[in-house]
């Protein structure tokens, strides 16, 4: 099944399915009015709602109208957690050097998360206020899953199968705060920003063989600003989403709708690209001994969109934003 | 105004006012059903919910009841954002010895805070459920705040306006887990399980001249199984709350219902004693040459009461918890 939400100035939003093509959408409120919503009543509504899918792929669902990706919210406008981890460990070594900062301990074996705030995401299509251009303005292109209820000590292997939804994000960043809150040992606060969301979440059996071993199979494209920046591919992953889902379970329960997030999606292979502007910067460094590239700018775009090993575009549409000066920015 | 949160199998669970003596309560839910609704249309309720309190407070109130503090959940069983600083600086200094990590940088100027877990809050006479007691289980004695929303980039003293009520609250800790979670600069995870709160909400005015300097002016008496542990005094705080919440809202905006806590109660003088383990550790550590105490066991309790400075016990409740095996501890 495909998600997406609409915006209708509620604080979860309008759920609608999303047909295969991505052409058509129907409102899904007669089974689960909001995402959250049938996250948390998932046993009761899955089969309502896969019923609601089918037909809508078959044309044959009343109300069924053109999908807009640019009129959606992301998926789930809040969720009860955001933990975000650095998956990648080719990102995450690159980032090491890039803020000076000491080896993260057991970086090879245990996974390393933040827990960002999940009340305020982004939509797809939504610009990004911002205080300052001197904080470092950067995107982090990522993929998720999205759980269902995960208890205390789940083991890995328990976790991946309490994944409900997979989804594409965009991590901001803000470069010139993340070193000082890391040093602090409190982590990521005032350097993550509210997160943005591709327009639909997706069941992971939409991917097909693209999700396998726990890991989004796909290419990451991002562009900046209409030019080629990578297209990272999240075979790479270090950790599968099950590990990461159980290191956050180890010492709590997570709640039905629980995003973790892959950290910035990265691969060893320089021909690959980046899909953050701090890795770009610090492998100027490495390779050519000088950084050439800046942060972002107020009225910069990213746009990111995941595509299959074949090239065709993936099922969860198209991020793409613009950087713009929050009131009072400096 | 005194709120508090019902158990009746809900999410958000069933607000009530308390009255100011703490004998009676009324449901709230004509007016709002759950504290998350009130304080998101807290310009809409505020005037009725004041007058449905004076009237409980004045025996008018119809379907009043006696109130139980001990069938109550927290107050906000979840909410949008949990932000714990560390602004008692006595604490933090403290804690770098007990932890041996390096000295905060910036930390007499620039508050600290982690993001944690805001969708599994704890009732102040519920079991806390953890995995193992090898994990180092310690209580944190704090004062907290709940705010309005938040606009990105507010000064300290609009963020101190946009305070809405005053809780009490216990940060449980796995103090073999911080260490670690500290150097990998990505903050605390594992190392923070479900956060407790006492029973009872406040608007700040119930506090009279102990909220003062955006600070909670009161003793909070910690007991550890039945045996005084400490009541140091939340005037001592570092930075006042105005602060902290200015400093979370740098980069983000923040949602109505956001949680903001004060890091640990400490002071300076010895004989205040502690509102966590880990600092006496430390503690007897520097001042006999060796640790004596040990950090909890299951069947262990906490129990954590406020008072003013005459003396008498304040108007938060108290919360008082037993540490269980998770099912499947070690």
């Amino acid at each position: 099944m495909k998600f997406a939400t609409l915006k209708d100035g509620t604080l979860d939003g309008c759920l609608v399915l999303v047909s295969r093509d991505g052409h058509r959408a129907v409102r899904a409120g007669a089974v689960a009015p909001s995402l959250i919503d049938a996250l948390q009543r998932w046993d009761e509504v899955h089969l309502p709602l896969c019923d609601l899918f089918e037909s809508l792929n078959v044309g044959s669902a009343p109300g069924a109208f053109d999908f807009d990706p640019t009129a959606c919210a992301a998926p789930l406008l809040r969720g009860p957690q955001w933990l975000d981890a650095s998956a990648f460990l080719n990102h995450g070594r690159l980032m090491e050097q890039a803020f000076n900062t000491p080896p993260i301990p057991l970086f090879d074996s245990v996974p390393v998360m933040y827990q960002g705030a999940s009340d305020d995401f982004l939509g797809p299509s939504d610009d990004v206020p911002l205080p300052s251009e001197a904080d470092g303005i950067d995107f982090e292109g990522e993929f998720g899953v999205v759980t269902g209820p995960v208890p205390m000590g789940a083991s890995p292997e328990a976790a991946l199968a309490c994944v409900r939804l997979v989804v594409q994000l965009n991590d901001w960043s803000l470069r010139a705060l993340g070193p000082h809150e890391m040093k602090t040992g409190f982590g990521f606060l005032q350097a993550k920003p509210s997160t943005a969301f591709a327009p639909v979440a997706i069941t992971p059996d939409e991917l097909g063989s693209a999700w396998c071993d726990g890991r989004v199979q796909m290419r990451l494209q991002v562009q900046w600003n209409g030019e080629r920046f990578g297209e990272p591919h999240g075979g790479e992953m270090s950790f599968h989403f099950g590990q990461l889902i159980a290191h956050a379970a180890r010492t709590r329960r997570l709640s039905a709708g629980t995003i973790v997030g892959s950290g910035t999606v990265s691969n060893v292979s320089r021909a690959a690209g980046s899909a953050c502007i701090a890795e770009r910067r610090v492998i100027e460094k490495i390779d050519v001994g000088e950084i050439r590239t800046g942060f972002m700018k107020f009225g910069d775009r990213v746009r990111m969109q995941a595509c299959f090993d074949d090239g065709q575009a993936g099922p969860f549409g198209v991020i793409d934003q613009r950087v713009v000066a929050a009131p009072g920015a400096r």
